[in-house]
């Protein structure tokens, strides 16, 4: 144990330092140009004008809610220990604090390298990849570095597992913002760009006439850096926090099976530090398969140090090395299924954009149709990499078999460090792009970095689909952990204990049928959130070209009023999140007082299973038609200006908020939820009308 | 118990009379106009081609179906008595055959009543209503009538419940068939007939030269009257014989409480009889409210009926009665609330309207919200009737609470007699629209024409909303029905018998979120197939104006090959149906192959759950876009020809496969997976990997 212990916090301090280092490798990379110096730092003062006021809302929310968990978790006050209250707070904190902290770092690094991506693509591809690369991972390393952390000090200060809840619901309350907070951002200022800019005025995007153009590139910062970082630290914790919680139980204290869930953290970690630092292109190389490659390392290296370390502790067991070997393999095999739907050069796109041929209509239809078949692999997946976990372990006596499951997790989630450097990498070439355009760099300048946004779109669609697959089977774990919760209230109230949730039990089928609409509600009030949110910048937009003189004509010395745009979004993002993630706990807290704990049991998997299905249809759908758009823009089916260009064009602008707003925040709704029942599951257990 | 039977067959003997006297009432109204005669003729041969081939695919199908009936059901034949496995088999056959024929009648007296329609609309208002309300109900009296007749015939002559279950597959194999080929049929027609007529050569909707326009006609018969009424035919078998395979089991026979279920469907075909007798409007009156009241006056008469006959049987639970009514006033809300989300009057269609201004992507966002949030009402009216039927009737004793909830779902099918009626006349008055505009019967006609028309869009929602309600609760009833079948193969396997499905357990939610990504896939399926055969139909219109001299400019005596593009939609409509319906069997049987009875009982769930859902979104937000293009077409939003009128013409275009194709049939694909489940419950329980 002691071994693992100090194995783990080498890992931390290692990926502490390789961020580190990183960091200051960007910050020496050259940055000469002015102009983009100028756009560059507006970005960043967006960006943390945006997470500023989104974590003074948090606070107030997160305010709330740990004077909730002082006073009921893990058990009424007034019945406990009011240690266990003060750690358990202290712990709920400490979750905010460390995502916050992150997401930070992230932005901070992001918004600092797509400057300088954009200076390198001037001299070559090779250079500018890895300074956006390189860029990406500081946000990864922080992110899993965080996580490992977080989750150790707890549990070695504290000794007590359901406090790791505790940090686990921080997590999740800082997710929900930074994720659907940020999408709501991010879509907003991009359609509202895209509305008043591409359509009305005829200008190219990126043209820094639009006052909407800081905060769309800001968007892409704080939805896909803070924003996706947030969720995947919030996965990664409830992952670990999770199988510590069987763990523990299982070796009735520390021992070899919570050795074995730090250990293979551990190592997971050590391979993202080995496969970011492998990660390499030529000068005329293809960035895409670069990307693939980092991972696909990653993975090797993980299950080759994990069987190694197998062999070498005593008490790991083969078969839950197996159980882990799984979920990262299901894993990978979802990113490539998610790939095959939404990379330009596979059939499927392709058909959707010849599809455009016969109109926006058909465009949509053919998206949604794909979309919807699309899921069903990463069902499947998740479905078979649960089910032989769990076969795995059985065999190796109680409690195992659930636990297996938390280790297919925790095995999936191992390389998350590569998935948030990869998909951090996004924005920053994204923005770089943009800056390219900007600060005048050239032709061939903007060409190496459409390549490597291009590579950023796709790279992006499989860590989603990752990212979703990776939620799926951690909410598993979480529904055995509402259980544990339930039953440590109905045995303190001296009830029956649950021994499961039966689908033919009227209150589980009631809280089923509920908790399988909250997703579709949760999304469509999102996504309403943007169009409302968009509605308003397309005013001040208008309002901005009416009245600033010289604007329009881009006089020189005439800028427009970047930072009354990034108000608005911001401002309207928070006020459109908060009724959505209002209204998914509101229906947790009814149906737990109407139906009881039964009936939470159900209404969890209900919101699991429609959220998984919704998650994955609209992330690959909007991938989808974003990627037959840029078919179509390479000049295929009458290529740019074709009616088949407008239709694809549609297709994207439906899914926006699809894959940037709505498919992604799905899983913290679901984690949100998922943590509030189990806070609330003594009172459910004490008060109900039918439970 | 035998004034009861003499009540039924009274009841159903009047709902046959009663029937016959309005098709000969329809047949005696005037037909006089040559054009409307000639047309209306091609479309009842049209109709009558694609059921003729249907029925010839599906006799095939049913062929195979029958066969493995009779080798394993109700157990493998080597084990048990072969009169049972004759008498289950013939059930079976009597199922399709009386389903397939109440379409016939359906279609028969549909396309009697849609040239009369149009020639009663050039007299007035009161009469045209009439003509299309009497056409629709001779097709809702046969369908209620043969259910209710078809389920006491199988009973009393075999005396074993579960032998209906073989009834209820037979009417499930139709509706597959007919709700889902028709579905696809109908949409072929209308997009292609859209895209070719309205979009490429700018000629009116319904005019002769296009030669989709006749299949377009055809479409609304197959796919409104006979679809419908087979999958309504569908529903009320299930929910009868769920409900008679549980009160046999309450009265070790015959009983009070079968005695029940057969009196309450009594009641309600009485109560149907009333309504349909009642509908009137006035000359100048409000057709929508006219089909309206009449629901809620056969809602009202139901409810005083059985409450009488509560009182007057001995035996009779006061309880039982509420859990009816509860599932029938929940099925009235359901509708209502459809009402509210499809109507044009009403804040939602309007919003989705004057979204359109800001082009189709925000048509189809909106409509794609408000669609999700549409989904949560209903969802939260099946959950609440089935939690409240439960625990009313719980307190009976051990059995009740299940029978209570069959009795809602009996409950809200009693006045299914009604709702076929109005779903029925929207077609008519549809193709009475088309007829008056062929048969040049002038402008006011065609306004009449309209608002009739209109009325049947907003009330076929309203049906929709209904169907899918009743649908949910009967599913409900088949999970019971699933579990006593795998009761009965593992007790006489001697294995252990199941108690419920536990969620916990990994093969139920292994089976849970394979099952519920079925729909999207079948969903997608169908989508895509109309996509295709409507390509296929465009090929053959463009062939048909370049082939055809003197068919484009409309020279007197030239015509086009209406055959040729009704044989297009039929061949395709089957062929592209078949792959989506063995997709979704294909999965059932590996998930049961794969983790046994218990891994069914969960891809069951989850089949019900993601389909209610996805079923409620696509109907809604199809009759949402349908309507807003409407209500711009009205002269809002800048009116026809105006960008909004484009936006809301692409929401039509997408919503129609959505509200008319795939919504529509995920019921049937839920029934029929339920029954395949059942129907090989006994293999799944002795051959299975991990079950």
């Amino acid at each position: 144990m002691q071994l693992v212990i100090l194995l783990s916090f080498f890992a931390v301090i290692i990926s502490f330092a390789f961020a580190v280092y990183l960091y200051f490798w960007v910050k020496i990379q050259p940055s000469e140009n002015k102009r983009i110096q100028e756009v560059s730092s507006l970005i960043q003062a967006g960006a943390n004008t945006f997470m500023r006021r989104e974590y003074g809302i948090l606070a107030r929310f997160a305010g709330v809610a740990a004077v909730l968990i002082f006073l009921f978790l893990p058990e009424p006050i007034w019945n406990g220990n009011p240690v266990d209250h003060i750690s358990i707070t202290l712990a709920y904190a400490a979750g905010t604090v460390l995502s916050a902290l992150a997401g930070k770092i992230g932005i901070l690094v992001a918004t600092s390298a797509n400057g300088r991506t954009a200076e390198g693509a001037k001299k070559d591809l090779k250079t500018a990849f890895l300074i956006g690369f390189r860029g990406g991972s500081v946000m990864g390393l922080a992110v899993v570095g965080f996580s490992l952390l977080g989750v150790m000090a707890v549990l070695l200060i504290t000794a007590d597992s359901t406090i790791l809840l505790g940090f686990s619901f921080g997590a999740s309350s800082l997710a929900l913002f930074a994720k659907a907070g940020g999408g709501i951002f991010t879509k907003t200022a991009d359609v509202a760009a895209d509305l008043t800019g591409k359509v009305e005025l005829g200008i190219p995007e990126d043209d820094p006439r639009n006052p909407a153009v800081i905060a769309d590139n800001v968007g892409d910062n704080v939805g896909d850096v803070a924003g996706m970082g947030a969720d995947l630290f919030d996965s990664n914790v409830a992952a670990m926090a999770s199988a510590l919680v069987m763990s523990q139980a299982l070796d009735r204290g520390m021992g070899a099976n919570t050795a074995m869930v730090f250990c293979y953290a551990a190592l997971g970690l050590i391979a993202s530090i080995i496969g970011i630092a492998c990660a390499r292109v030529g000068k005329n190389g293809n960035p895409t398969r670069a990307l693939n490659a980092s991972t696909y390392t990653t993975t090797a290296v993980f299950l080759v140090l994990t069987a190694l370390a197998t062999l070498f502790f005593k008490g790991f067991q083969w078969r839950i090395w197996g159980a882990s070997a799984v979920g990262l393999i299901v894993g990978v095999i979802i990113g490539i299924t998610t790939d095959y739907f939404t990379d330009d050069t596979k059939p499927i796109v392709q058909r959707v954009a010849h599809a455009s041929c016969s109109g926006p209509a058909f465009t949509v239809l053919s998206g949604v149709s794909y979309g919807f078949i699309s899921a069903l692999p990463a069902m499947v997946g998740i479905a078979v990499s649960a089910l032989t976990a769990y076969m795995l372990c059985a065999p190796l006596g109680e409690g195992y078999a659930l636990f297996g499951i938390a280790m297919a997790a925790v095995g999936m989630l191992s390389i998350v460090g590569m998935i948030i450097s990869n998909d951090a990498y996004g924005p920053i070439v994204d923005n770089a792009r943009g800056l390219a355009e900007m600060g005048g760099l050239g032709e061939e300048t903007i060409r190496i970095a459409d390549e490597l946004d291009s590579a950023g779109n796709t790279v992006k669609a499989v860590t989603k689909g990752f990212a979703i697959g990776a939620a799926g089977l951690t909410v598993i774990s979480l529904l055995g952990a509402y259980m544990s919760e339930v039953n440590e209230a109905l045995s303190s109230a001296g009830k029956e204990l649950l021994t499961g949730f039966d689908i033919m039990d009227p209150t589980v089928f009631f809280g089923i049928l509920i908790g399988a609409a909250i997703p579709a509600l949760f999304s469509a009030m999102l996504i309403l959130g943007v169009d409302k949110n968009a509605q308003r910048m397309v005013a001040e937009i208008r309002r901005q070209f009416k009245e600033i003189k010289g604007l329009k004509e881009g006089r020189p010395g005439v800028k427009a009023d970047y930072d009354t745009c990034i108000g608005i979004a911001t401002d309207g993002a928070l006020k459109e999140l908060i009724p959505a993630g209002l209204a998914a706990i509101l229906f947790t807290v009814l149906v737990g007082f109407i139906g009881g704990p039964s009936a939470i049991g159900g209404f969890l998997l209900g919101n699991i299973v429609s959220g998984l299905l919704l998650a994955l249809f609209m992330s690959n759908a909007g991938g989808l038609w974003d990627n037959a758009k840029k078919y179509v823009e390479a000049g295929n089916e009458g290529g740019k200006g074709s009616p088949a260009h407008k239709a694809a064009v549609t297709g994207d602008t439906v899914g926006d908020p699809f894959k940037d707003t709505a498919g992604p925040s799905i899983n913290t709704q679901i984690t949100v939820v998922s943590l509030v029942a189990s806070l609330l599951s003594g009172l459910f257990a004490a008060f109900s009308l039918f439970g």
